[in-house]
């Protein structure tokens, strides 16, 4: 993982004269846990995919400081004293977190960081920075995905990604959340994601007439001829052309796979061009579109009836266009004080924006009867949450009448262990178990979660103690003030 | 350049499949010209400004297949013909552009790329993924630092940006549009900007109380003295706290150099903020404002008068929130057909889309009495277009009766020639240059082109050669079918 080596400076330099003050303080061992999680869903959807873990265990464990950033870091000013730590200076923590492809939601701790003051404060640049980005796209895969159903859906959006990492570590995320191919290279050799793609605009224009074209890369590239057929105009040339192709190409045995729509109407030109393809006897020449598509415009074309066999999505889910941030955060959740664990809060006016206070594991109720879900459930790590049990009350925790009982249930922890000691202790999965990981969670949803607009808010909710607490601890700090 | 290395296979899959037909073909020497360029501005801004030449150029230059690459493509079958000239793969043509920091405007070729038809197609991927993103980024800065004027503002994005890359080279392309500094220590290291921050949320709540974070974070901090007042209460608070912290720091002959606010109504609390600071002797502490601002909100704090010195701007700069991407391309214009040069054009049922065929110059037409921009002048490259000159016209290239005569105008060429032959003949401008020469081109437009709101419509006009040629290809091309 090349890209994620070299990238103890890829902090805010708060992290970092933060550092330095619990160094020259002496308090820089002090033990903390930082909680990351996110405040709300993206794109109106009903649930996130939680994408990026393997690069931030890949960062965590391999962070250390060159001498060059040393040396950049003593020309900032920093003190000797604190930059003389950091040749040594590595994560020793511990890391617990929720699986790549798990469904997640708002508020509750994704991940968990218990370490010592000094590196947990670092690394919550990067975290955010490789969290945000990867779920995002996942969750807008997802999205897109649940639209086209079982039609394959690929990522085109390399070039429209924020920069080549963007581009890169976007075609990994989309893969997650559903995407069944990549464009780019790059991402199917490292992530092993089936690559895909024929001709473009300019291919075609490079040759005197387009049928020429469309029969160089037809005799060169068996298996993948997929033409592209509105250089000119998609049903006065291009369909006729790639039609004259197929029947030369049936002569020889051979066969056109595809055809690919670009531009123009896609509902229109799909069903007229499936049935000039019907009509000259290709039922099996399949129409794949591209084109500045989302899951709104698919949504359309298909309850229009458009003929198209494949979708291939890219700026919309390179850049997660609609809303290009997630907005995940890294909060810290417990101090420990003279040997002490003590939960920590940050109030806001906007209460949804206080934060859960105290070291906590997230657990997913089932029930055991539908198989599916019921809601989240968040206890105090130290809490017994048994893994089977009757007649659990789940509790909205800011609107408290909001209740129901669960009659026979089953907890999942959803939080592993995944670095120890800074030691990293879990294998990272390949992408294909990352994807089915996600499928086979999803199915425990109900559909009104997982419906394009408006779904049903999903339950996250505290524990009684849990809950107590946090009242608790709200009230202690507003009256201090 | 780390990162601008290994990116051969940072390509979309059907420059491969299209590169391999032409080998096989015999066509691959096949000389060809593409113009890289936008089609609309971003934001509903007057212009935009060109960062992301430098890694271009890195990109460019350092390009080549590994043996890892070309045992991988084999892998997906490409054809041993096709991989063995891999292993030599240069790129090997000259390229012209327009210089970083440019004020660029729609449908004017901002580089250009003269080579073999196979490497001319690899790099398309790649060029546009760093145009796009840093294009994007650099100009959403500039219309940020065009409402925030004089003060002080800065990069704060790192941790929303669109992974680690995204946030680095983003943090370069906001400095190139006008940002003052960046959060991101490694992108202070590797682009020479200045590095900013001081305290986050989580040091303050480390502490048992808030002065005592205050204290400890001055005593070991001097002349970055920022603190961060709205962890508890703003007014009730963190203003008395930071101020009780400078009363104390006064006493030693110490200061504290500014408050930072990040939450709440920040028009309403800077103004109560700077009463209590001004109130207690304490008018040179400075204050920072931070927290999901954009130009939209900083105009409205402005014009209700906050008392803001500086500001720091997150996730609505760094992923260019309300439109996160460019929608640059990269056209075929020209082939070489039997040493003929035969300009190439695509059509569209959008008249806008239609692209301008030809090797073609862009000029900037400055009024030699005034010293501003009356329009940008594409010609043909072997057109003459004097340097000085009387009475030019420039008419709209669609709606032609739209025209007018300049006349004593200077022509500037806006292209040079930056690669030839494969190699780097230009030395890279450092960042405060690039960051300089866009405030000097930027300085010779009118107010009018540079307002947020509905700001006047630049002119990109063809010479009457170049529109002559357009309009016969286009006939050309529509009669054919």
């Amino acid at each position: 993982m090349k890209s994620y080596e070299d990238m103890a400076l890829h902090t805010d330099l708060y992290q970092l004269t933060m550092m330095q003050t619990y160094v020259l303080k002496g308090l820089q061992d002090q033990k903390v846990v930082f909680d990351m999680f996110f405040r709300s869903l993206p794109f109106g959807h009903g649930y996130a995919v939680f994408a990026g873990l393997e690069q931030i265990i890949d960062y965590l464990t391999q962070l250390s400081f060159s001498e060059e950033d040393i040396a950049y870091l003593k020309s900032l000013g920093f003190k000797k004293e604190f930059t003389d730590l950091l040749s040594d200076f590595r994560f020793t923590g511990d890391v617990y977190s929720m699986k790549e492809g798990e469904i997640i939601f708002p508020n509750e701790p994704v991940l968990t960081v218990e370490g010592r003051i000094v590196e947990a404060l670092l690394i919550e640049t990067a975290l955010l920075n490789i969290f945000n980005h990867q779920t995002l796209i996942a969750t807008k895969a997802s999205r897109i995905k649940q639209i086209t159903g079982e039609k394959k859906t690929v990522d085109f959006g390399a070039r429209r990604g924020h920069g080549p990492g963007a581009s890169l570590y976007g075609a990994r995320a989309a893969a997650i959340g559903g995407m069944e191919g990549t464009s780019l290279v790059k991402a199917g050799k490292m992530f092993h994601i089936p690559v895909v793609g024929t001709m473009s605009h300019a291919f075609v224009q490079s040759f005197e007439k387009e049928q020429q074209a469309f029969m160089a890369y037809a005799e060169e590239n068996e298996g993948n001829v997929v033409l592209l057929v509105d250089t000119f105009n998609t049903l006065k040339s291009g369909v006729p052309n790639a039609i004259r192709t197929a029947e030369e190409l049936k002569k020889r045995g051979k066969r056109v796979d595809a055809i690919r729509l670009d531009s123009g109407d896609m509902a229109y030109l799909s069903k007229e061009a499936r049935k000039m393809l019907d009509g000259s006897g290709f039922p099996d020449i399949k129409i794949a579109a591209s084109g500045d598509l989302d899951e709104y415009i698919i949504s359309e074309l298909e309850s229009q009836g458009a003929a198209i066999d494949m979708y291939a999505v890219g700026t919309k889910l390179i850049t997660a266009f609609d809303q290009p941030s997630l907005g995940g955060v890294y909060k810290l959740v417990e101090v420990e004080d003279e040997g002490k664990r003590r939960p920590r809060i940050k109030l806001s006016d906007n209460i949804e924006k206080i934060i859960t206070p105290g070291r906590k594991k997230p657990y997913r109720i089932l029930n055991s009867r539908t198989g599916r879900v019921e809601g989240d459930y968040i206890a105090l790590a130290d809490e017994k949450v048994p893994q089977q049990g009757r007649n659990l009350l789940l509790f909205d925790p800011i609107y408290t009448w909001k209740q129901k009982t669960v009659e026979d249930y089953e907890a999942v922890e959803l939080q592993e262990k995944v670095i120890e000691k800074g030691k990293k202790i879990t294998v990272h999965p390949d992408i294909q178990e990352i994807r089915s990981y996600r499928e086979k969670a999803l199915s425990r949803f109900w559909e009104e979660h997982k419906r394009k607009s408006n779904p049903q808010v999903y339950y996250v909710d505290l524990s009684v103690d849990l809950w107590r607490l946090k009242n608790k601890m709200i009230e202690a700090a507003r009256s201090y003030y």
